[in-house]
């Protein structure tokens, strides 16, 4: 029953109203002087309790499961649904975009077809996750891996900072632990999972283009070093008898981006962290630890990176005599994007007159999880000096007007 | 009066009862476990009451000044006075023979004259000084200063960390800030200075020497450097568009460690504290900032290294786009030991069978504020591991009494 492709959403229009509804939602927060939304919280309740009065008014039906996932269903010809979504919480001192674009993009996109009636050969289910960020408990995505059937029920014994289980806070709001099994999507129901984001990165804007596709969730892995030298007085060890276990951190974090640049792309690599315990400036550092976090759209291509790295490290704790601990704490896989998701998205963006980049994101989603249960896409949109994560994340609503119209297309002209 | 060279000091004997003196000594502290004796502290008062016993059972007369400085005078033939004498505070959780070797050394050589009733063309006076590691107070060498004729009054308005005035803990350990002015030796009296002392690095160890000559207290510069560049998720900006501030900060310790080595041991240049505010894993560092400690014994090889190392840290923040501020917020000029005592101390050394080395020391001592009131010059004991302030620091028995040894016939043969 799905008609022919006719729509031409007014762009303008779309993007001040997806503006005024994530400041709507950005109001609701744990403090008053900036944005913190965590899971299973009073500020969860009351996002999810707007996302669900905006999915009503745009005709969808809406029901929450048991990890407080919204769900605003439009139905199609047959039981297949396209899945659109993203997540409404936030971390700590968060941006107004990260998350809630995808959600209010996926109510706007369903709206189109719901308010005029339009019956496609699939449902739509526009999805509310609240478990992203991974702020309050040490393990992320329960929500998403809930829709897709992977939810362990080891993870209800988890804690949050104040002790409180998962299992505790699901009762807390109101939801039954029980009931995660049935939150699970089965494949024939679950044809694809689409979800929009802004790009957290700078790539989009130095290219210029306000959309992207994405091709894969990157990989990540992290690498813990801890070298061991000698601490000494900085004035009485003359250079050729130190061993200093920072210079020997210095050079790992030149390597780590040295290598990463070489692969063109590829690979990006950083250290954010550096520990030196009993840091003096009068000190040779006798113990430095830091962490190197690698990712990469490949898996091959991020493990020959980490083990050249290693070989490479290992070296330097050779020639400097210094001793070294290296462990792997983090191996997650890359999540690839469907090719033929890929290829709908791109014509979705090219036809609304975009040269959409393609691009691997860095970055995790609930894509990660939802790729378990079914093929994924993503679209990304440009964000103000790639800047997330923070009160100065910023989208035009030019560039959200677009990618909304980019997803009507989307959904029109899947065959799913 | 001074009497031909015959003194053949028994090594052995001289070297137990140092080590006995400082383990006696050692046991005065203010906490259970580790060493720590701050200046004008009950464990300062009853360190020096130990002092004096000493010194009065080596027959020399005893007294002390307005700052708690203990003073063992042993007469001669003309008001010229050899001071001899080093420091009896401690670091927290210091070692032992920091500081009071020299003081037990002094106690030991005077007393070879003064037990035998041996009379020298001039006095000799054991000092023990207690403000050298400056860990009460701010500023450090108040003692010293006040012998010296420098100790400038300002300085009575410095606090403790509880408040206490220098001022208000002079009187509360029983002294007149009046009579500071009264601790200053005349420059017609003080004909010079001499201190022993372990070296606190591991030069002599490493050459087998067990004591060297001192040609320099090595000057010092504090270059803080701070970089701003641009945070960033470690995931989603390609290391092309990235402005890395530790990157940055990574090239620059080793920069400073690679024109140090250049200089052949005229300089060390050390990094021992890295500042990453907002550090984690998975972020760029948008900022970063961290202090080169540079020492030499030559103030223009210091200032050379500084305006180069400067130089070559701007070439780094122009060539990785990154805001740099440098300040340098220490410039302490060397302090050169007399060339005539050097060579003095050196016929010391080699009559007692070593090859003394020469070296300039790295760390500060109470010889930079008596260099203001006379010629001074210091012997270095070969230390465990170069291991200083710390409580596996160690100096043999054997190693000093040959020191012992050396400083009697230093004393015996000195032409002041």
């Amino acid at each position: 029953m799905s008609e022919p492709v006719s729509s031409s959403p007014d762009i303008t229009a779309l993007g001040e109203r997806a503006d005024t509804m994530i400041r709507t939602l950005g109001s609701i927060s744990a403090e008053p002087n900036r944005l913190v939304r965590s899971f299973l919280t009073p500020e969860h309740r009351a996002a999810a309790d707007l996302i669900a009065k905006w999915m009503r008014a745009a005709k969808l039906d809406v029901s929450e499961d048991a990890l407080g996932t919204v769900r605003g269903h439009w139905p199609g010809g047959s039981k297949k649904r396209l899945l659109i979504g993203s997540h409404i919480d936030t971390v700590i001192e968060g941006g107004l975009f990260d998350g809630p674009l995808g959600v209010i993009a996926g109510i706007l996109a369903a709206e189109h077809f719901a308010l005029a009636g339009r019956k496609l050969n699939f449902g739509l289910d526009v999805l509310a996750f609240g478990d992203e960020e991974g702020v309050r408990f040490p393990r992320t995505l329960a929500s998403s891996m809930a829709c897709a059937g992977i939810f362990d029920a080891d993870r209800l014994d988890i804690t949050d900072s104040d002790g409180i289980t998962l299992r505790d806070a699901i009762v807390r709001y109101g939801k039954n632990p029980a009931d995660i099994a049935a939150a699970a999507y089965t494949p024939d129901v679950a044809a694809a999972f689409v979800e929009v984001h802004i790009e957290q990165g700078p790539v989009l804007e130095y290219k210029n283009q306000p959309l992207g596709v994405v091709t894969s969730i990157a990989g990540q892995s992290y690498l813990n070093v801890e070298f061991i030298g000698e601490a000494g007085h900085a004035g009485t060890v003359p250079m050729m008898l130190r061993r200093d276990a920072l210079a020997g951190s210095a050079e790992v974090i030149l390597l780590a981006e040295k290598l990463a640049r070489e692969t063109k792309g590829e690979v990006v690599a950083t250290v954010g962290l550096v520990r030196i315990p009993a840091a003096a400036s009068n000190v040779i550092p006798g113990n430095v630890a830091l962490i190197v976090d690698i990712r990469s759209g490949s898996d091959q291509a991020r493990r020959r990176f980490v083990d050249h790295l290693k070989a490479e490290i290992r070296a330097v704790a050779d020639r400097r005599e210094l001793g070294l601990t290296m462990t792997q704490t983090r191996d997650v896989a890359t999540t690839p994007c469907d090719p033929a998701l890929q290829e709908a998205m791109t014509n979705a963006v090219r036809a609304g007159g975009g040269e959409p980049l393609l691009l691997a994101s860095g970055a995790g989603h609930d894509g990660t999880a939802m790729a378990r249960l079914c093929p994924i896409a993503m679209m990304f949109v440009r964000c103000r000096g790639g800047v997330s994560h923070n009160p100065a994340e910023y989208a035009s609503p030019s560039d959200m007007g677009h990618a909304v119209a980019a997803l009507i297309r989307f959904i029109e002209n899947a065959k799913l």
